[in-house]
């Protein structure tokens, strides 16, 4: 700010409004802007639980317990919910679903691990939530399902300051779009397909974001 | 959302907005309510140095170069500005002055180190500062200025997920604010309040957000 007509009045604070939109999700990330990192972005902490589940409308949303470091911080994990097709893309592809991971810190900071799928072999974890789910209703799960196979074991992390993909679109979100896709069976991908309609959030403006990619 | 005919609409998604508003800076910091940690919040890396100076109409600004951990990731040091009477108030009281200490991430994350002066023996950080301020100008430090007498060395930092407190008030920015000011002569807060009117934003609603105590 080097017009110095441009001061602030601080008499008038009062008037002030806070600007966003600048940093939504998702994003279409190009690996080869990307810059390499030595961090380890994701460390996953022992069981991921997913204890209740509902019919949000637009996703099947399944809330339960575990825990990550996520950049050498804790975070809890919140609950899971799927995005048919993919969100975010890489290098302009979407993959067929997507799934986001919501961890919370205890400042209150959002990250959203997000993982692709691609067609394979079935997926336990997957199934497990699909039998248990209930159109138009939200109830605890009678067994809990066990989400370790939605998750990732290693590979090369996407991290980058976003939104929120659906209202209120917050930002001040920490994203990590794993690049390595988990696996589901093509009949699972279809019954999932069949209780939901697309509800992938058209990619954003990265407005210079730096993009980092990180192994784990 | 329990709600279901609230089904979100992605054929009006170029409707949406996003929401913002609810995390802005700066706060008045309840000690009784902070929630201790073991998190050593900061760790200052070497040389914090100034290496430029402004008025920026309602403060001095200096920018230079350091590098800090805060929360065990790296942050590069940008800028120091000062805000007269303190902005963030510990147990409803204001110190006569806050520096803001302004750092950023590789992926952008801001982070703001907030540190407040009381009255004691003369800081030779600010002394260099205000010799080499020039009002209405901006202009390279003919010395550099060793910023690190402006750096607490140890204690409590509360820590909480706030904005930045002149527009565009954006928000997503880390705040660490020290619990153990700094000391500064009366003779240099005075010459300081001669060059600048008061620019302390009024404090913010909490809603709800934990507010940290770390230690350093």
């Amino acid at each position: 700010m080097e017009d110095f007509d441009m001061t602030l009045d601080y008499a008038q604070q009062a008037t002030w409004q806070p600007v966003g939109g600048n940093v939504q999700s998702p994003i279409d990330i190009q690996t080869t802007t990307t810059t390499a990192s030595q961090l380890a972005a994701i460390s996953w902490r022992g069981l991921y639980q997913a204890q209740t589940i509902m019919d949000d409308g637009t996703t099947l949303k399944a809330a339960g317990k575990g825990a990550a470091y996520l950049n050498d911080r804790d975070f809890d994990f919140e609950q899971v919910h799927f995005h048919i097709p993919a969100e975010h893309l890489i290098d302009g592809v979407a993959a067929p679903i997507e799934w986001h991971l919501v961890h919370r810190s205890a400042t209150g900071q959002l990250a959203v691990v997000a993982v692709f799928g691609r067609i394979g072999k079935p997926n336990q974890a997957f199934q497990g939530l699909l039998d248990q789910f209930t159109p138009k209703a939200s109830h605890d799960l009678t067994e809990p399902v066990d989400l370790t196979k939605l998750l990732p074991d290693t590979g090369t992390v996407y991290h980058y300051l976003g939104s929120l993909t659906t209202p209120p679109l917050t930002e001040s979100v920490e994203w990590y779009v794993c690049g390595d896709s988990v696996m589901l069976g093509e009949a699972q991908l279809q019954a999932y397909q069949a209780l939901f309609q697309p509800n992938a959030r058209a990619v954003q403006p990265l407005n210079d974001r730096p993009v980092i990619a990180e192994r784990f």
